[in-house]
């Protein structure tokens, strides 16, 4: 009876697609407008999803409060109204590109959720451009 | 050439969680305000997805039209404008929290899907809290 | 220069149609299932805008926080997880129809907002049906 | 590292269920309405996923403006304000059900995409109604 | 206590743009891909508002499964799954743009609403183009 | 008959809210984490209205495609991945709140929309919070 609770969250923050071992020129070449070295920003909308039985006595797989408060303390309030390249310490020397900001989304949630659960993250940048990543 | 086709759903009813066998005390301590004596309530969006080889003659793998009619006269029926708890025989002696909803309604819509078809249930409980069950 | 402000904000309640007034019969024939004695309920998607002058200093019309406090210790506080009819005062004698919840909410946010500015509450009971109170 | 990239398309068209080698009067049992002669419509939602390794250099699985590029060149533009039915050779003599339209369109992507990466398409043929195929 | 009543409907069909007192490459012209002679198509999502005063009785300002009935016969059943311009006599003489559609609609709606109300069509041929008449 | 033809635009971009006259202390008393130095930023949705008679003769109040892409060229362009601070020149002396962004959209748009035409603006900072502006 293995069910998945999926918990939709928020954050903005400003960001460019860059590499410090590239200089502009090519940084510019590869990433194009997303590399604009005065940042740009996005809504992120974030679904994490936790996977596993459910638990007979409460009826829960996982309390949705409990993975509400942990996607608050762990991503919102460290990637929130931030610049990720400049504030959030993962991506100084990582590409914040969607698929890097999920997969550390899902490396900073996974210590926190019970191990025999799997759990999923899918992280909208714009409504038309999203990532999904499962460990 | 397996597709899975989806159709979305729609029902609203009032519930609260709750456990007979715990005390009102015990049942606040772990669902809060969810388990209000006196019920709140959501509309429920639900994802009915079907997954089997198209048939080549229609080009169907289910004609939507039976997967929306079995929907509506399974669940839909059954449960909207409803007081799960009150009114809806399977949650009398179970919680109806959200996985136990969806499994509920994998479990009405099975019998009536071809057995060669697999089938996933998708729960809504409100725009940022969902479920899903495959069985 | 005026701007009107608009914040999204959410609920869900139990609720049904009713006027104590009425036997259940009448009840039952005027409100149909939405008047079931056990109740249902809904998700409430609720918008409120401010519409007034740009502050010329702030850029703001209202700092869209204060209006998110504002809704949250009036209205979410008030209405969030709860059975209108029976735990919600200006419900107990006033049906709780869609009309009725977006003009009690203006009336309880028209207080706290500036007298120079306009207001205007937006409730959505599901997706498909709203209603929209300016005073 | 696997992370799937999904981009959103849109392209509307007329079409009609029908098979030509059934007369007027099978077309309109199996597929009633939907088989007007006179055709109807939908604004057709398209989800295309590309699943692989985030290369560690860009930290892309795939330049999604390069998947936005190709989902134009190959599906916008052939199938945007068209007649499916009449118009896009692919439906000629295969019926445009929503199965169908999601394999041919994964069909034509195919081939563009690197044989690493995995391949997903959600074709949307109405807000309720969509399918989804993996290969 | 005047408020605004909204129901949202959904129809889908097929139409080009298309005056017949022009040849074919003025309507080219003027239409583009728009006037495509094989026709194109929409899933078009409709909002039907009534505005007036609340009845004191009911709580009501119209009964939403009144305005949901009406909205299916006047509209859905004239609109849905049809060629609008070969079957819809509205429209055989008239250039079926977003704007005539939601104009056509008020007017065949106008009749059947109570004329203390205002009535107002908000007409979405795709999602990010619509048209608003109030008549 | 005079109908709003409106049009959905999309834009993402870097901001900060800040005065140059007032000092950190005090940008971050007032506009709080909204006024981090480094940035932060949003997927702005745009919602431009146009209101006037439909034109007779070809069924429309304004080509939805002239609109479409005069949005493109005076907003997306000039706002589109952008510091709004630092690199559009409204906001170099302008607090770039939403209300403001709202109201610089409405004067870049104004000289391009025939003057019998009213011209309305909303703007989406975030799914939550948006802002309205007519002038």
């Amino acid at each position: 009876m293995k069910v998945k609770v999926s918990r939709k969250a928020h954050f903005n923050a400003a960001h460019r697609l860059y590499r410090k071992d590239w200089d502009d020129k090519r940084n510019n070449q590869i990433f194009g407008k997303c590399s604009n070295p005065n940042f740009h920003g996005h809504n992120y909308e974030l679904i994490v999803s936790v996977n596993g039985e459910i638990d007979e006595e409460t009826g829960f797989v996982i309390d949705v409060k409990v993975l509400k408060d942990l996607i608050k303390s762990e991503i919102e309030d460290a990637f929130d109204h931030k610049n990720l390249n400049l504030e959030v310490p993962e991506f100084m020397e990582l590409n914040p590109t969607a698929e890097n900001i999920a997969v550390v989304t899902w490396k900073k949630l996974r210590p926190h959720i019970d191990l025999k659960h799997e759990l999923e993250v899918v992280l909208y940048e714009t409504p038309r451009n999203f990532v999904t990543f499962s460990g």
